[in-house]
């Protein structure tokens, strides 16, 4: 497989790298419109071939794909015309900036027999796996709440408010986890340097009494990463800042017997052990690189396929309305 | 001045002993429906004379004031009573149960000129006052954002949900702290196992971009219990469950410049020392009881008077309207 | 029972508290030789009688048992007295100043047969009771070293140096947990504001490679307690400043493969789940109240008995002994 | 200059990484004896030439220094060949297996006037030299204790025991900071799967009442990576292992009235506010590299010369003797 990566400012050079060190991967090219972007690539990967232009790319009949790791808004573009030169595709996440985009790829794609991926690195790593496991085999039991809190100062985007940029990784590992389909969305935040929001919750809510929770913001003076959710038969905490121990399964909840009459209710709380399972550490994006690869071959879905993504874009698109009616509820449509 | 303490159930005994150890107190007197409650409280404090019955406290003339720490839903009625008898009243957090109730026991202290006093706790406590000092000399700058989070797993309450059992800690804080009025609160949450939420978000917001928010929880597996207050100038971390430096001020922020085009905007970040200030450790409860009794003395309004009790209970209640109508924006009344 | 608590300083009120809530207590008394402590008892605890003298706690033949919580210098003394006045007797830990007097408590309580018992508080503490638990049952192995560290700013003593107070805490807790018998003890330390040892570090040999190693320090910025305990089959990490999961019991070691020469030696680690027990949270000292009197009323030896009390003070003698030569190693004597 | 970096196990490679991004480094060349060694790194590097034979290099009269990152035994052999040579020289730490090794290189280098400098890395740190900061311009006041942990779960050494691998870092971390010279070593330590010490404890004595103590340990279940540091005006807490905070400057201490006798002596504690300096969070490594090139040029001695690296070895030799010697206390001599 021959595969190039377009776009090499914060994320790009990750692609390549491990694109590089993924078994079946012949040759890797790149590409980026800013030649300083790309003279910083071809310093630190002198090993791979620098391409001319982003059309250069998609003649080449030897390229079997291409990632597309450049700013949101050119996604959907840059994403056709790679579809219909026929190459394989990965994108950068969120996959586009509309619903409407991210049908329009997956229809060419599908259409055309290609992979389609979206790079939800967060699904491939340890921990994500690991809930993902323990919510299958039933070990966590019905899902009651789900809390997400990604906070940090910083990397204030020009094109994208918090939302798009921080919570993009939340609701695919939240969809990814989940067996429930979210059905509405709202979102309340706050402007305070630009014209994007920098400070921002979000709710989404299930068919069930299920509800998640996000917080995201660019003003946090402490950085913050953990994930809460709490099931009838066990709780788990994500802390992605730990070092160590990141995952926390706790034997903790509540038993409530029916009762007859309020007041009579008796709560009785059990708190058991606590425990942290081992979570392999193999590189997130090494197994997306992985992953890419394995579907082009065999021509199965990938796990962060077009669905997925636009999945996340719905919900994306959802806050932004109910952001922009004050924080109205947005209801998701049923469609694809 | 003697002080009688009624409901000794979680909280009065704490009342009881906090007033014994305060100056001016000549007598504490008690009072519970419950004889449990009370004999378990005649063994505690040999000292404290037990009375027969709630309008024998209110029959003695030589009662000075009563503090009512009984379930919310009986504060109007007793703290009524009291005031109509000619005692002082501090009340237990929240006031009341409703707005009108709040107003009215108000409107009885004013007509009585009678100390009426909220205990909200928290507002006498080290941190909140030193927090309360930033912000008035400047320190924190302007307030961006306001973020809270109190969760633990436990206490379900029967007669009201989260939201009132816990959050009312926090918004008395809140409005403590801030010199922005409240001007609407959104609510969301989830009810799991009893016919109250368990688990909600609070969203309060103001003239400005400034926005304040809530997570209060009864599900979760660990216990947390921190505010988050972004300003212009500094930064603060409060986190209750630190045994030590439990205030963390940061000299961080954003810097940015007017820009020409929106990606020419130039941001900078700005990270300098953090610092945990000295907290004095006083017990918040012996500083709220001296306050009372120098207020009833001096007839000076308390730090957390009617008023600061009922613009709490105008927050709960919006909470609940918005709760009910599936997380609409409630508009707060400007009245009083 | 009726029971008579010596010494009213700090800890003496403790227990005054806790035998007044045990099972079995008929009556307390105390009594202080300063009036101050003996008057702030007697405010706070009305119920409890003071008595005139410690002479005439001795004559009246009603009282069953002393507690002493007076300076460790006065151990020997009033506690022999109290034995020759047959009653049975509680000491404040260390038991005595020196082996000598230890012992001779011990062989007066042997000739009359009465309880001697020392308050080694931390050994009925929940953490420490299932780390015993754990050794007991094999989870943690062969025990390879014991780590710990009780290091805070503060409460320079005036008698005693900062390993008579702070590790006689650690060497009771490390005699309970271990079956092997310490052969020799080693200790170094500066001595900063006063003539007593400010920090210091205490070395305990066993005849195997077993080493327990003890950091006391009252110059630290910043309150640890806590001990690592290396087994062959789990590691355990007892954290005494976390309010949840004090106990966190690791499945992680090395797989040490014979080798055919040094260089092929196969070094395998092992790194399983980390798990944290539930701990009961009793009280340590009702614990030790109650087995007080069970001790008393069956005859048995109670688990912290006049030996548990000989061995730290035996530890604790050899390490000023240490001290006093500049770190040398001094043998343990195997007698009694 | 052209360098050429000599060992390509684990520390290497990051040797060569730097110096191919330091300025004034034109040329980079790596050798290892150990083939497959040699090709991940022409692998990683595919810029970096690979030597034939250390001979090659040696030979080379282009070629200005030699980094040697062998294991600790062939420092000196190799070392001396480079210097022969008319190489500079960049040696790993430990510099050297034995005092007189040691000696003998920073006398060959002295005779040819050529750069000896020693990589002990930590020197370098942000936080490092922060500490020394604050040190010299007196706002830590006279040291009273150092004290450092450096625990893991791992990487035995099969030729040296706990202390040559993980107490070096420390130790030239204590010499760089404190002014004092070390007088006296003593070491207890405990060999449990190899014949190699795996836990070890430290002490370090110096001319005055301070004390320095290092705990290493290869067997812990938790990573700690800690040095306090108590000063009569501030404490400082340098935790490695935080990723923001890293150090803390505590206001505490204790002020200690003359007294009259024992008893009247009257202690203060101090306890101001803590703060956590802004660290610059430039590589060690890079500035290392830098530092070597500028010494090179400039002829001056390193921060980290031959005779930094030569204090180390012999507190390394004494603690070796003294763990032999069942813990005896070795004193230092003053030579060179």
């Amino acid at each position: 497989m021959k595969i190039a990566v377009v776009g090499l400012g914060y994320w790009g050079p990750n692609l390549v790298r491990n694109f590089l060190s993924t078994d079946g991967v012949e040759q890797v090219l790149c590409f980026d419109a800013n030649s300083n972007s790309a003279n910083r690539a071809k310093k630190r990967f002198p090993m791979v071939e620098v391409a001319e232009s982003y059309e250069a790319i998609l003649r080449r009949p030897d390229i079997d794909a291409v990632a597309v790791a450049t700013p949101v808004s050119t996604h959907y573009k840059l994403g056709l015309q790679a579809l219909k030169a026929g190459k394989h595709l990965l994108l950068e996440k969120p996959m586009a900036a509309r619903v409407e985009e991210a049908t329009s790829l997956m229809e060419e794609a599908e259409k055309r027999k290609l992979t389609l991926m979206v790079d939800h690195t967060f699904v491939y790593t340890g921990a994500v796996r690991k809930i993902k496991e323990m919510i299958k085999n039933g070990e966590i039991g019905d899902v009651l709440y789900y809390d997400s809190v990604r906070i940090n100062l910083g990397l204030f985007q020009h094109d994208v408010n918090v939302i798009w940029d921080l919570a993009t990784h939340d609701i695919s590992i939240m969809n990814f986890l989940l067996k429930q389909k979210p059905v509405s969305v709202s979102a309340v935040g706050a402007v305070h340097y630009n014209h994007m929001e920098d400070v921002a919750y979000l709710t989404v809510r299930f068919a069930n009494n299920l509800i998640a929770h996000f917080h995201v913001n660019w003003l946090s003076p402490v950085k913050i990463r953990s994930i809460i959710i709490g099931g009838t038969k066990h709780m788990v905490v994500f802390n992605d800042m730990e070092p160590a121990e990141k995952l926390k399964v706790y034997d903790k909840g509540v038993e409530f017997k029916e009762k007859e009459s309020i007041y009579s209710a008796l709560v009785q709380y059990r708190v058991g052990n606590m425990y942290a399972p081992v979570i392999p550490d193999k590189e997130a994006l090494s197994l997306l690189a992985a992953e890419f690869i394995d579907c082009m071959k065999t021509g199965r879905k990938p796990i962060t396929d077009g669905q997925a993504g636009l999945n996340v874009v719905r919900v994306l698109e959802a806050a932004d309305a109910s952001l922009k009616s004050g924080g109205k509820v947005i209801e998701l449509s049923d469609k694809r």
